[in-house]
């Protein structure tokens, strides 16, 4: 079998296990938080009712309650009549969750409420987290090829342009085209989804999560009553792995200019790894492009030509 | 001027200006949202006080009262007395959120109430994730020397370890005094001071920080009338600071052990860069471990020799 089939089925692999371990989480996660989050709710009803019944309300009274409210809230657990609905851990929203934990996202919207959801959430980090940079990493590197080697190879080809000013094009054009795809567009559809968003709530929603920031401010399908609410947690969730690896990508073409352009050397940076070697060949001997692409899709998968998967520490 | 001490230089200048620019951006925090905040907490007295105010509570508005609550609660506002003597945007406290921010860590217990300072950490935020990746790499590629390449070569001279059992042990010990000097110390601490964490509490604090998942159900500083908060909050960003470059020393301790066993090609996984080179040398030609060492600290800063800025993206 050859090295391109190994590596794809490799990939197949670990994106089948990545989701498999998602949906392992969530089904962990909703087993063991349902129930405490369930009891809270209770909890949270018979304060209410035993305030609504005083006879008299008074500071220290209200202050009491306010500090139960205040309670379940941190914990996402809402007093209102139209919240109570939903659950957070039932299995799309445990899913999102495991999600932004794995991501390193963490919006902490919704947080583990019990020891033992404390303790795996930490077991379930320290295996997710590398495995998602691993993902990611192996997604990244075979976009690589479509998505910045193949282009530039294209640009030089085609148009005749220096490998400098090539790299340069394309790297306005790849932000131009992640900021539209990945900030504009959804941004768009977000505040039309969220009725409490504006088109900047939006904007900044977009930029704090694919950041990995993830304050948790806004996030989306929380409000109650929400439409087809699984399916939009989980196009969410796809939108934040596709952004990711989208900013990855930008992140190191950027640093592939910033080599080229001897920026890196000014600055006494690390290069980009070992990709710098296959820009400069062109510049030494022009005209043995055809070569040098024919190298490119002849050795796709070579590891010594490959990212590094410690690079997104997401 | 040597290539060393021009790379010091350039390492202090890159902590002068990070820390010049965690100052401008907490000053600017504070500035936009002090005065939203402070009318907030007004709003939110009057809201109390009228409430108190009423003849008679019914559910509907105790409803009302309570979504304004929790709408100030979301911004981190509280409507209890002892927590409306602090400010969540006092110069600490802003630059505490600021270095969340930019270490991409982002607990998300305070976050921007107006427009602009939305706006602005999106701009902030632009320009310091990146110099915050800059500034741990070239911090953590001087330490790797210290750290990780000494030790090894040293067990190697003076113990006659073999390469992979010098890699492994070495990494053994790194986890260990990572995981005890970064973790539990820290956790002992933490539930020390903060009177409501458990052990299994600080610890969880510890992971999702130092992953830089950054739930924010737990933040050290936030309890009403805490002693020298200012003092501990910016002890807590030390601690943020340095601990995310342990992690990173360490994933790159893990990766190049990986390398050296066979693990990544196995994968077929990109290797650890340049410094594998570096590691295999001994392995084929025995007994140069002296000209390898002087090699190392003859260049210690050689730009192909170095870690990559992109490595960390937190």
């Amino acid at each position: 079998m050859s090295s391109w089939y190994k590596s794809w089925i490799l990939l197949t692999g670990f994106i089948l296990f990545y989701v498999a371990y998602l949906l392992f989480g969530a089904f962990v996660f909703s087993t063991i938080e349902r129930p405490v989050e369930d009891k809270l709710k209770r909890d949270i009803q018979v304060l209410k009712e035993e305030f609504l019944n005083q006879s008299c309300v008074n500071a220290t009274s209200l202050e009491h309650f306010l500090e139960g409210v205040l309670q379940a809230n941190k914990y996402g657990i809402s007093i209102l009549p139209n919240s109570s609905a939903s659950s957070n851990w039932d299995l799309a929203s445990s899913l999102f969750f495991a999600n932004t934990l794995v991501t390193t996202v963490g919006y902490g919207h919704t947080t583990p409420l019990s020891d033992t959801g404390k303790a795996f959430s930490i077991f379930y980090a320290l295996l997710g987290v590398p495995f998602t940079m691993l993902v990611l990493t192996a997604c990244v590197q075979r976009l690589m090829h479509l998505v910045t080697y193949g282009p530039i190879s294209m640009c030089r080809q085609k148009i005749g342009l220096e490998p400098l000013a090539a790299t340069a094009i394309h790297f306005a054009i790849l932000l131009l085209v992640v900021v539209l795809g990945f900030f504009v567009v959804p941004a768009v559809v977000f505040s039309y989804i969220e009725d409490t968003w504006s088109f900047l709530d939006a904007i900044y929603f977009c930029f704090i999560t694919l950041c990995t920031i993830g304050l948790g401010d806004y996030v989306p399908g929380e409000k109650p009553g929400q439409n087809f609410r699984s399916l939009y947690k989980i196009s969410v969730m796809v939108y934040l792995f596709v952004g990711l690896m989208m900013m990855y990508l930008v992140l190191r073409a950027f640093h592939r200019m910033a080599d080229l352009h001897g920026l890196t050397s000014f600055f006494q940076l690390p290069h980009c790894d070992e990709d710098i070697e296959e820009d400069k060949e062109p510049i030494i001997e022009a005209g043995h492009e055809d070569q040098h692409e024919a190298e490119d899709s002849a050795k796709p998968l070579d590891p010594a030509s490959q990212t590094s998967y410690n690079t997104i520490n997401r």
